[in-house]
C-alpha cells in the first residue's frame, strides 16, 4: 500500500430549516468533507458552517455540485447539455470556493452528486463537461469519480484536460464484476454486516481483492472511502472504519 | 476633475428562455457591467456569456448580487438577518467569480442590486454584512454604493472593514436635497429630456452641482455613472452619454 | 363554553428529501391540520401524503399557505403587494386543494404561515387580499387568524368579504396584554411548565381569563388551539392538552 | 369533417419580469389557451392575468404543467417517478383552476409540457400517472396528446381510466411517417412557407392526408392545432391559419 485510503463523507447537506445527520459527529472522524453547493442541498448559511467546521477539524474541503433539483436532493436525471454541466459546475465550485476562500482556504477536489456523478460513468461528453470546468476553475484541482476494475476511460479523459482524479471506493455497498455499485434492488446489495464493511474496507485500503456480489475477485485502487454518519449505526461503523483505517 | 466618470449597466438580467434587453448592443457603450449571479436574475449560462462579451469588450465585471427573488426580480425586501446577508452576498460573488476566473479574470467591484442595494441606505448592520463579505471575499475589493449629499456614514463603516467605495449616480433621474433618488411616484421623478440627462451627467462628470427635485444645487461626488440600454430609446441616450462623457 | 376548542397543528413541514417532526404521531391526535402548500415547505408528494393522512384520521384539512421562501421557511417577511399575495395565496389554495378533491374532500379553512401571518396583524390591505383569495376561492372558506383581546379589526374586515373567521390561541406561549404573543427574546415569553400550558388551554376552552405576561387577566375568544408535535416534549404535551381539552 | 379543428397555443409564459410573446395579441385568434403553471413559467400574478385574458376573449383555458425546471424551461427530461408525475400534475392543475374558480370558470383540459409531453409518447407508467392525474382532478376532465398517425395505445390507456382525449396537431412541423415529429435538425423539418402551412392546416381540418418529410401521404385526426404567435412572423401566420380555418 502506497498511499493511505481516505474518508470522506457527504456532509452539509441540510437546506433552510431541515438537517441531514449531524455534521458535528461526523467532521472529526474523517479527512473529506464533500459539501453540497445549493443545488440539491446546502444553502449559504449552511455552507459557511460547514466550511468552518471543517477547517476546525482539519478536513479537507470537496465541493458535491449537483443537477438543479432540491426536491428531488439531485438524485434525478436531468438532460442538461455539457455546455450546461459545465456553467452549472463553475457556478457551484465558485460558489463554496468562497466560504473557502473567506476561511483562508479553498475547495480541495470536486465530487460530482447524486445523479450527475452516477451520469458520468456513460456519459463522455458530460465527464468531459465536468473536466473542463474543474481544469478552467483552478490548475490542478482533482476530480472525483468512482473507482472502477478499469478506470482507464476516466484516465485518458481526464489526461486530455490535465485533472488529477481521486477515486473513490465503497465499503458498504456490493459491487459487481466490472466494479459498478450492485444495484439496490439486488439481495445482497447493501451490506449491514460490519465485519463485511470492515473487511471491504481493509481490502481496498490495502489494494487487495474483495468478493463482488458473486463471490468472485474484485480489487479496486482506490484514494478514498465514501462513508455515512447519518444515523447512530451509521456513526458506529463509520467510528471502526476509521480505527480500522488509522491501524491498517 | 480629477479621476474620469465611469459607465455601469446593470446586465446578464435575463433567465432560462427570457432575455431583458440586448447586451451585446450595450456592451462596447460601458465601462463596467454589473452581472446578475442567479439569485433575482442570471443564471450559469447566461452569467458566462456575460462575462465572456465584458471581457472582449474591455468592460470591467461587477458582481450584481441581490436577495433570492427570481420572481420578484430582487426588487423586493426581504428581512434577512446580518448573517444571511453575507452568506448570501458571498456564495453569488463566489458563482460568479468563478466564470471570471475561467476566463483569466475576476469581479472588479460589487454592487448589491435592487430592494438589498436600497436597503443599505438605511441598516447600518446590512451595510456591515455587506463590507464583510467583499473583505472577506478579496481584500481590496470595492463596494459600490449610492453616492449621496453626504456620504460620511458609509465612508466611515467602509473604512472599518477596509473596504474601497465607489460611488455611484445617476443621470436620468431627479435627487432629492439629500442626495436620495426622488421616489418614482413624484412629477419629475423621471428624466426623459436627452438635453436634462446629458446636462446632469456633465454636471456629475465635472464634479459641479446640477438642480434637484425642487431647482435647488446638489453636488454629488462620484466614480460612476448607472445607465440602461433595456430598450431603443434608452439605446439611444446611452450612446450620446458615453459621447458627451468621452469628450468631458 | 358554546363551542369546543379544537386543536390545530402545522404538518406537511418537510421538502424532498427532509422532514419536520413525524406527522404520523401528531394527526391522530388533532382536530384540524394546517397543511404547507409548496412555498415555505411541502412538496407535491408531501402535500399528498398529507392529505391522505389527516383523512384517514377524521382531521380537517385547512391550507397553509406562505410567501415564496424555501430557505428562510416562511419565516422571513417579504415586501409584497396586495395584488401578489392574493395571487400566491389562491396559487397554494388551488394546489393543495387539488389532492383533497383527488382524494373526495376539500381544503376545510386557510392559516396563513409564518411572516405573513404576522403581517397580517398590522397590514389592512395584505388583510384584505387574503380574505379575497380566500372568498374567492370558494363562498363561506373560513380564514384562520390569532385570536387578540379584541378582534374588532379582524371581524370588521372578514365582513366586507363574507369570509367566515376562525380564532387561534397558543397554550404553550405568554401573551401581551392586547393579546398579542410575548416576543420570544422576553423572559417566560415560552411556556415549558406543562401545568401553566394546559391551565392556559383549559382557560381558553372555558371562555375565562388567564395570566398575561405580566400576570395580569386576559380572555381571549378561540376556536382553535395551535399546537406543536415536532418533538417528543412537545408529542407529550400534546397528549395531555387533546386528554384535557376533551374532558373539558 | 365531423367537427371543427380548434386553434390552441401555449401561452402565459413569462416569468416575474420576462415576457414571452404578447398574449394581448394571441388571445383574439386563438380557441384554446394552455396556460403555463409556475413549473417552467407562470407565476401566480401571470396565471392569473392569463385567466383573465382568457375568459375576455371566450377562450378555453387548458393547464400546460411541466417537470419543475424553470431554467430549463421544461424542455430538458428530468426522471421522475410516476408518483411523483402524478402529484406534481395535480399541483399544477390545482394552481391554475384555483384562478379560473375565482373567475367563475375551471380548467378545460390538461396538456403536458416540454419534455414532459414528449415522454409521454414513449413511457406508459408517465402517460397512466398522468392519467390518474387528470381524472382524480376531475371526472371527464380531457387530456390533449399527439395526434400520430395510429393513437391505439393512448386510446386504449386513456380508457382504462376514462379520460377523454384531444389530439393536436401541427401545421408548421414536418412529420414522420408514425405520426411523431420531424426533429428540428433535419432539413425541412420546419415548414417556413406559408403555403404549406396553411395545406396542412386544412388538410388536418378536413381529416385529409398531407404530405410527410418524406413525401407520403400522412393522414392525422386531430382536435386542434398548435400554433404560435411570439414573433410578428408567427403572428401574420396565425391570423391567416385562422381565416382559414374558419373558412374551411
Amino acid at each position: 500500500m502506497n498511499r493511505k485510503l481516505l474518508i470522506n463523507c457527504d456532509l452539509g447537506e441540510g437546506y433552510g430549516p431541515w438537517r441531514m445527520g449531524d455534521d458535528a459527529l461526523v467532521m472529526p472522524l474523517i479527512d473529506q468533507a464533500s459539501l453540497a453547493c445549493g443545488f440539491h442541498a446546502g444553502d449559504p448559511l449552511i455552507m459557511r458552517s460547514g466550511v468552518a467546521l471543517a477547517l476546525q477539524n482539519g478536513v479537507q474541503i470537496g465541493a458535491h455540485p449537483s443537477y438543479p433539483d432540491l426536491q428531488g436532493f439531485g438524485r434525478r436525471h436531468l438532460s442538461c447539455t455539457p455546455d450546461e454541466v459545465e456553467a452549472l459546475l463553475l457556478y457551484q465550485l465558485g460558489a463554496l470556493d468562497a466560504f473557502c476562500r473567506a476561511a483562508g482556504s479553498a475547495v480541495a477536489y470536486v465530487k460530482p452528486h447524486g445523479a450527475l456523478y452516477n451520469d458520468l460513468v456513460r456519459d463522455d461528453e458530460l465527464l468531459r463537461a465536468v473536466l473542463r470546468a474543474c481544469a478552467a476553475f483552478r490548475h490542478g484541482l482533482p476530480l472525483m469519480v468512482q473507482a472502477l476494475a478499469d478506470n482507464t476511460r476516466e484516465r485518458r479523459l481526464a489526461e486530455e484536460y490535465a485533472v488529477p482524479l481521486l477515486f473513490e471506493a465503497f465499503a458498504d455497498r456490493a459491487y459487481l464484476a466490472d466494479g459498478r455499485l450492485a444495484p439496490r434492488r439486488l439481495p445482497g446489495a447493501l451490506h449491514t454486516d460490519v465485519g463485511v464493511i470492515l473487511e471491504q474496507a481493509l481490502a481496498i485500503a490495502r489494494g487487495e481483492a474483495f468478493a463482488d456480489i458473486d463471490g468472485k475477485p474484485l480489487r479496486l485502487v482506490a484514494d478514498s472511502l465514501c462513508v455515512h454518519g447519518d444515523n447512530p449505526e451509521a456513526l458506529a461503523v463509520l467510528r471502526r472504519l476509521r480505527a480500522a483505517l488509522d491501524g491498517a
